[in-house]
């Protein structure tokens, strides 16, 4: 953790530093994802269960799972789990269905009819980590507003280490409204959603979080696929006035701590005495929190408390930073919030920890992470549709705008462009 | 050009063949590209320059344009394409503004308020090729969405060989908005707008169309800004009843053609005779046509005309190939039209041809290739604007939604996000 104060002399120059801190790991494992969508994409199912026997000690004789063991697992999820993630579903749910945009069309006054209408992708992957990072939260907020844009087939891969599997998330699949899961992860899981196998149909899009081989391979089957964005470490900055419980804002700033070693939290405050409450809040949680080894390393390593004046100075750093999450702990965030230009999500006041955002908030959690947020944006409805614009002259719309058409085709060296409209002026 | 009928018994197979025909080329420039960033990376305008002195032969003493130079330049811009630059920009802005979305905020039963604003980006850079592919439509389609998304530096590069430059590039940077304007082009200039120099500040986010060189910058920049999708070479599907002129889709059919070696044009009609009259024409045109050498080669290596008993066939063919653009030339285009779900964009009737949707019909033309229109959109305001979400509970909303998220935190192994919470509870 580093103690920065906007008066300080070098205070830039730290600030740069922190906002070019790229914490992502470097491990380069190219080659060998390449190899497994290789075989994957020649060998299908038999490549993809040998992977699956290599890397999960998981030899089904089939990949799909039975809807009788989704329902006998999801059984064992306690009901105190399943009516948790029923009320997220329905929150989650409730704030997409909003999003669902709105088709475009019209006559324009040259006689032209033209529009957009906004169509859903027929079929897409969504996938789930497995072990540790096995989040049913997660896929809620992946599959759902897959849901309701409209797609038809949801399928979903989930890798079965020794053949286990969390039934929470098996009962989050159901809640969410998954057509088809296979018990398969890593790169082979990624190649079989692209390319297809015998049993696997292929998908138009595969999204969710993974390993640094599940996000290498979707890199490389960018192109032949859609993707969302390739997600870095969790990030927070929480804005946060004296008038606040320490222990409230150190339990938050720890909550993405926990996530990662690579995570960053970030506490900007205009009063060193809180600051240091704070920090020392931080220690106190960190001696007895079962997570307190990732937490502590990202918290040794890449966090940082600033010290203001102001907190309206707060805004200029925070839109250099563009972070994922923004807590706005003051008695009138929305004053600050309206300056806001880059963050993937921003929670107001103090009864707002990011964490309910994590499950039921009702915004999406997959967020954009290491300043993408100066140009990406949440997952959202809109990554589950596309847009097909379309244009429809008569005879006489296209006397009305030929010529200049003809004359920008001639100006561009097109002369075929120009041909297929002046022929029809004839 | 290759004949295709579907009542073939090899039909399936060799359609097969088409839609998984890739036509781009597959040079590996990624580690010139790699040295060009990281040159300019560290040395900045130094190493802008001498790659400008090396590839274009132009060794100005600044690489932005003055306003006195574009306006002197611009002014050679003949009027008649002036004018014809001036309309497009009007029917390209009249449709793009109808897309600007409305945001979305609510108070939800719990008390909950929760929210989502759409936000412009602050900074984008256009790339615009140089030499024979400089195209101001193609300026126009992609600085006007940005315009009217409300970003307020639209930073445009030209590569200028020699110091020349298209005047009608520049009539268009002045239609289209367009802010700042650098005399440069090529991995140089990908790398100059990602990572800015001492004279060009860096923006946020890279389109606009460009050779391998400047794709394969586009990919590797990406995640530091945002990019749009890498164009591959142009397509054309026409679907045509015997009641066309054959030349007419003839020439159609030759507007995508003359575009690139690889661009590929494929007719779907019920009536052989007609597709034999088709093909006479596009042979008759050749003979006598400025392009006819890139023409040609299009036509012969990946042209296709399928043959079908009943056009509504074209329409599971049609999804398949995922066109970008889409001719429906029949009488009621709208029934079929109705049935599409992956295309770019759909020019409907017998007077539209696609090259008036190029121009000045309004949507966008710059759209999804090789087969991405499964997943991916063509250019609009949506692509220059972010989503940040947000959300406001208080006391009495946190009590009510508080445990079903601790109850999940703790389902997940996460005592940091379960405390942030129940803190707040006590």
């Amino acid at each position: 953790m580093q103690l920065l104060q906007t008066t300080d002399k070098d205070f830039s120059v730290k600030f740069q530093t922190l906002v070019s801190d790229r914490r992502e790991a470097t491990v380069d494992v190219s080659g060998t994802v390449r190899e497994i969508l290789a075989d994957v994409k020649v060998r299908g199912d038999a490549a993809v269960k040998d992977y699956t026997s290599r890397f999960d000690r998981y030899n089904p004789q089939s990949l799909h799972l039975s809807e009788t063991f989704i329902a006998e697992q999801a059984a064992q999820c306690s009901a105190d789990v399943k009516a948790a993630l029923e009320l997220a579903a329905e929150r989650i749910t409730a704030f997409h269905q909003k999003q669902l945009p709105q088709d475009i069309g019209y006559t324009d006054t040259v006689g032209v009819k033209l529009g957009l209408n906004w169509v859903a992708l027929s079929q897409v992957g969504i996938y789930v980590p497995g072990g540790r990072a096995s989040y049913p939260s997660s896929l809620l907020m992946n599959a759902l507003p897959a849901k309701i844009a409209g797609v038809e087939r949801i399928v979903m891969t989930v890798p079965m280490p020794r053949g286990e599997i969390n039934p929470a998330v098996l009962a989050a699949a159901q809640v969410a409204g998954v057509t088809e899961i296979y018990g398969i992860g890593g790169a082979q899981a990624i190649a079989a959603l692209a390319y297809g196998t015998e049993s696997i149909a292929p998908v138009d899009k595969i999204v969710g979080p993974g390993n640094a081989y599940v996000a290498e391979a979707k890199r490389q089957v960018f192109g032949i696929v859609g993707i969302d964005s390739i997600a870095g470490p969790s990030e927070i900055l929480v804005v946060a006035d004296s008038q606040n419980n320490p222990d409230w804002i150190a339990w938050d700033l720890l909550s993405q701590a926990e996530h990662d070693p690579s995570a960053q939290s970030i506490l900007i405050t205009d009063s060193e005495i809180f600051a240091q409450q704070v920090i020392a809040a931080v220690e106190q949680i960190l001696t007895n929190l079962a997570t307190t080894e990732v937490a502590r390393a990202s918290w040794q390593n890449h966090a940082a408390v600033i010290l203001v004046s102001d907190l309206a100075q707060s805004i200029p750093l925070l839109n250099q930073l563009a972070p994922e999450h923004v807590e706005l702990c003051v008695d009138n965030p929305q004053l600050l919030a309206n300056q806001i230009k880059c963050a993937g999500s921003v929670f107001l006041g103090r009864y707002t920890p990011e964490a309910i955002g994590d499950y039921l908030g009702g915004p999406n959690h997959v967020l954009p992470t290491a300043r993408s947020a100066r140009f990406a944006s949440g997952l959202s409805v809109y990554d589950f549709l596309k847009r097909i614009t379309y244009l429809e002259c008569n005879k006489q719309a296209l006397q009305t705008l030929g010529k200049a058409a003809v004359t920008l085709a001639e100006a561009e060296g097109l002369p075929a462009h120009a041909g297929s409209v002046s022929v029809r002026l004839q």
